[in-house]
Formats: structure tokens, sequence, C-alpha cells
């Protein structure tokens, strides 16, 4: 049965609320650093290869399946800790980015790697300069 | 025209792939310390009003509609830098939590206040202590 407003925001039973899809959406965050690495999803079978391995693992949505972050490009993710969010539609899983140390599959530390700036009504993109740790032509 | 791949993940183009729904994914992180503050959604309107206005506007899966963050609870948020990922699904907005610092409506700083702990192959929910900077009896 679901859970009562309260036992979901203050409670102590993990309730991960999927969406339509069979998903939720993840943060990946640096352990020490606080920096945000990566937004991707997991599906509950996801999210149990994580908590049981230690190592994260997400849904890929373009693909359709279960990937080991890091399998191909080595940029493994060890979890430090896990946490959700007051409603429990979304999580935040804190890593040791392993390999290079390059979250991004462009090389670089963060996918966070452009800023939006306001431009006359409409915005642009503009690159914050975030160095490439490994070339993706040679990597995938 | 759709951007290609090139210049979706290397361009100047602000191009926010908005879901079915018409919505995007957003991360609020303070400033200076990185802290995940929330996650929640945007609609078009909503970053723009964000964008124009310099305080986050969010769009309310619950409600139906656009919510200027801490119009009822005061804890604004005030604008640093907004950021786009390589695939331009998700935005990270850092920001000045204003208020009381409380960005969750439990009024806790941060909404991520549970740990996910394995427990016999299921998992628990266990609080990290973050205090509670306002009463939400007294402020919704």
């Amino acid at each position: 049965k679901p859970l009562s407003h309260e036992e979901l925001e203050e409670g102590s039973t993990f309730a991960p609320r999927f969406d339509a899809h069979g998903l939720i959406a993840v943060l990946a965050i640096e352990a020490g650093t606080n920096t945000v690495l990566m937004f991707a999803h997991m599906n509950a079978e996801a999210l149990s290869l994580t908590l049981e391995t230690g190592f994260v693992h997400y849904w890929s949505r373009s693909r359709g399946k279960i990937w080991k972050k890091g399998e191909t490009s080595g940029e493994l993710q060890k979890v430090v800790e896990l946490r959700t969010d007051c409603d429990q539609d979304a999580i935040v899983v804190v890593v040791e980015q392993m390999g290079r140390g390059a979250a991004c599959h462009t090389g670089r530390k963060s996918c966070f790697y452009r800023r939006v700036v306001p431009s006359g009504g409409t915005a642009k993109l503009e690159d914050i300069g975030l160095p490439r740790l490994f070339d993706p032509a040679e990597v995938y």
C-alpha cells in the first residue's frame, strides 16, 4: 500500500517513486567537492545493482538497457553515499569518480561544461573551459 | 531544424530538450559550497522567467502551474549561474538561497536529508540530521 505523506517524507521506508517509464532521476556528485558530475536515470534493477555492487549502474534511455557506468570507458563510479529527496522522486549519488576522473562521455570531468547566458531575449551557451581528460574517439 | 550532434554537445546554441510533458529536469545547488539543494522541473516558460528575472521559477507537477520558488515561504533562489549538460536534457542552477536558507518545504536546507542504506536485500532510509530552519506548519 502507498506510504502516508508523513512516512514518505520523514520515515525510514525507502520507496523510490519511479515514473511512468519505470525510471527515477539521478544526479551523480563528486565526494568531497560536491561537484555535479552528471544527470541520468535508473530503473529499479539499476538501483538494486548500484546498492548491491557499490558501483553506479544507470538505465540508458537511448540504448534501452542497463549500463554499468564506466564499463567501456573505464570511468567507473564508486558509491560513497546514496540519498533521496523529500518526496523520493530523485536520487543523489555521491561517488568517487574512477578512471581519469571524467564522468562525461565527451572526456570532461562533468557533463555540465556550458553555462547559459541570456542574449537579447534568447540565450546562448558559453563553454566554462573544463579540460578534456580523454579523447572520446580513442575510448568509444 | 534539429541541431547536429556536434552542435548539441559542443556548440553555443541553447536548445533545451524538454520531455513529452514539456518539462526539463533541474537541480539547484548552492553557490560556493555546491551543496545540492533540490530537484524539480521547469517548462519553457519557467525557464524563460528564471533567465529574465534572475530568480528561479519551476513548474509544479502536483499543482500544474508555474511556481516562483519562495513566493509563499520567502525562500527565494537568486540565480548565480545556470548550466546545461552535454545533451541538453538537464539543467543545474547555481543559486544563492535567500530567506532562512531552507530550500526544502520541510524546512531543511536541502531536500536530500536522508541516505539510503542497504539492509538485508532491501534498503532503509537514515536521516542525516539536517536541522529545520523553519517550521512548515507556520509557513504554509
